[in-house]
């Protein structure tokens, strides 16, 4: 593990020292859990009094001053210094070079890029194109003229369905499957009928998906998951939905078929979105919330049925008075009825 | 691509045609994004506006008439006359004739069927069947004493734990697992026992389950989903849970073990179902829904908990009220102490 | 199959047999399917009527006295009983003694424990550990540097990520995810940078993980599993996440990072907990809850957001009611005016 000066590491992250700059830094660590070589940081104010307590050698803090004796990293955005002095003390995730396995089975119509790194027990099926760089791990499957980017990540056992489209730095985790058919059926005198679905999956630019995910193929159009998006843990993305690009989804989410979402949405864990509705542009949607509705951008809405947050989060807890309310009515009742 | 005249496309699939019926039609799209050659469908008379900004060279309909210059195929059931053409033009997934691969791992005492295709990497164990005509991609495990059926298709990285059974013509998708053990344990001072579970999983004929789902073996009688069920993806069935024929579960379900479900049920998204009670025939659950009494037949019930759709709509978007109704109780008990 | 007379079985429980303790039992069954060689057992009092109509050869119950005819076990704790003689009868699940199968890609710097079974198209990456009488079933991944204890299963499909630690009989079911990146990302002018997640998951010993589960490393902390906890399927770990020794999760429950939670509580269904509180001892939480605040030792809490148990039962029925409720309140405010 390399050694940087809290002072180097300011630099590095265009921040200011207070305090010692010549303290040696070796590792990060949270508030509780630090010591002296580690640095620490706090991204969320109201966690401030954790600095009288830590052992932390340094802390990383935003512009607001701080009573404490530790040495400090002022920095505009705490949370992204702390996230490039991660990446400069440890790194990415070291993959081995392994080069292509003569364990692999390879079509001989696809074409693989130069420096990838194809572990053993891969499929890549006919005319299925990978590009330079990337790294596909034991037991994943990559279906006919499927289109993989470069410097991608497939970790092991997920699945690509036939023809579908990953763009550059893309990152998929493992037991997710990308493309399977859409829940499509069409219902005649009680058999329900499968209907080919007709679209792929694309998925943008620098998408980071979950483990254990399962987007369907579009039933007609595609589905699309844009640029920048970073998809969480089990979370299903039904056939046709538009995500726009650099979206949030958390983990456990469900997005209906042919739903849009906008560009730099937020959306928590265990949502549900229902089917042919438009989610606008930098929507927040809070943890298990049931959205039904079309929303507008900027909206931060929560709830099942999902309201505005503002209003939520008063009349959700409110329902815990229900009982009392209840009383209160028949003793209005009563006592309108004895006058 | 085969090239149908309007008229040839009605003829198959029973409809009528108003306007041109040589007209030439090759594929397929939505409203929003058909063009002269393609052809639509409005199978929901909400969205009948659509009609008038199209540009599809058709659409099929539904038997009311519509104003439109168009041409038209007038189906009884429009959805269900698409699909029919969807499959004529586009077909069903080829799925390569590879026979059965030598990187295919099968015990020497599994049964397989004529016209099989075992992909590699794929495991058959000891005394398994699998019946004719049945697709095996790679990375599936098939368990000892599994059965399966004729025409299956059994997708990339899915699981097919011992002895369970599966029916003709089902298809699994990737990364899914069947008959796991159910989430069984006996507790005693402190400690979870595992109670071997005994019963198995039947998928019977013509079911689709979707990808990432987990179905659970039968603590004692076995856990079965009923010929023509079509599940989604990321839903988990419980131990001895029993599901019947023609059910639609569309996704990330959770159905707890022992429940019984009747045929023709359509269970929305996100639904959960607790266990030991028993769900009628032809009940249709809202999104998001918690089921945690026995439901007769024929409701459509939605919310948590769950009660009558019409009632819930209503009676949930209220929810939003409660702080004016806290407010408006305030004020009566004001005033009522005041006279 | 073994058959024990019910004086045996009796015995081997430490129970008392009240009626015929010679009649012979081969298998176990459900009250309702048991036939006169089969055992059942009630571990609910509230299906007491069933013993009327059974069929059953002899019948498990706890010390209350029953009206029936049927031969009985007393036991302290039938359920326990039940599972004990489940396992004299039917044993715990037999695996094939593979040993090491030369289609497995180990690593020369791994290093195998005795009486290991490891399959087909498994991989062993550099530096793994397993302990001695591990079984890894075909088409499972384990990564660089992970430790695996004794007597563990790893089921098809499953896939341990770099450097995480798993205890002695550790269960791992087919297609979970163990050790994928936390869900971190530092977000600086729209961009989400993906941080290292530097911690890992540790699972202790006699934890059981059910299928399609995914348990995210730590960002900084590792991610815990206490000893003998049992997770169902389709379950979400968020990073950090430190859950106490000896809790029950059931089925599709999301637990966000850095949230701790005590010994011995017990999750039902699709329950979801925020990041970053403390869920205290022997807490119990509904199922479909929302916790979105840390919750003392012994807690009952049900509903979103989860509540009192007591309370939330009554309150959340009352949903129904805000229609009428909002009528009455109508009525209220119209012959107040009019007053």
């Amino acid at each position: 593990m390399p050694t940087k000066t809290l002072g180097q590491l300011a630099e590095y992250v265009k921040g200011k020292v207070i305090g010692n700059a010549e303290i040696e830094i070796s590792s990060v660590a949270t508030l509780d859990s630090a010591n002296s070589s580690d640095l620490s940081f706090l991204a969320n104010p109201k966690y401030t009094r954790a600095l009288k307590t830590t052992k932390a050698g340094a802390v990383i803090v935003g512009k607001e001053v701080v009573e404490t004796q530790i040495p400090l990293i002022i920095a505009q955005n705490p949370h992204y210094a702390f996230a490039q002095i991660v990446v400069l003390l440890y790194g990415h995730r070291q993959h081995k070079q392994t080069g292509i396995s003569q364990k692999a089975s390879i079509s001989s119509s696809a074409k693989i890029g130069n420096n990838c790194h194809i572990h053993d027990f891969v499929t890549v099926c006919d005319n299925a194109v990978v590009g330079d760089g990337t790294i596909i791990y034991p037991n994943v499957f990559i279906g006919p003229d499927v289109k993989i980017g470069s410097n991608c990540i497939l970790y092991p056992s997920s699945v690509v369905y036939d023809g579908c489209i990953l763009g550059n730095n893309v990152i998929i985790n493992s037991n997710t499957t990308i493309g399977k058919d859409g829940y499509g059926y069409a219902t005649h005198k009680g058999i329900h009928h499968k209907i080919p679905q007709i679209g792929k999956v694309v998925i943008e630019d620098d998408v980071e998906i979950g483990g254990n995910c399962c987007l369907q193929r579009g039933a007609i159009d595609d589905t699309v998951v844009g640029a920048g998006c970073k998809l969480g843990d089990l979370i299903s993305i039904g056939h046709g939905a538009k995500i726009g690009p650099h979206c949030l989804l958390v983990g456990q989410i469900g997005v209906a078929g042919s739903t849009t979402i906008g560009h730099h949405c937020v959306i928590a864990g265990q949502v549900g979105i229902v089917g042919h509705i438009k989610i606008g542009n930098c929507v927040s949607i809070g943890a298990q919330a049931g959205v039904i509705n079309s929303i507008p951008d900027g909206s931060n809405i929560v709830g099942t049925p999902a309201i505005d947050a503002s209003k939520a989060r008063r009349a959700y807890t409110l329902i815990e008075d229900l009982p009392e309310i209840k009383k209160a009515i028949s003793r209005f009742e009563k006592s309108s009825n004895n006058e």
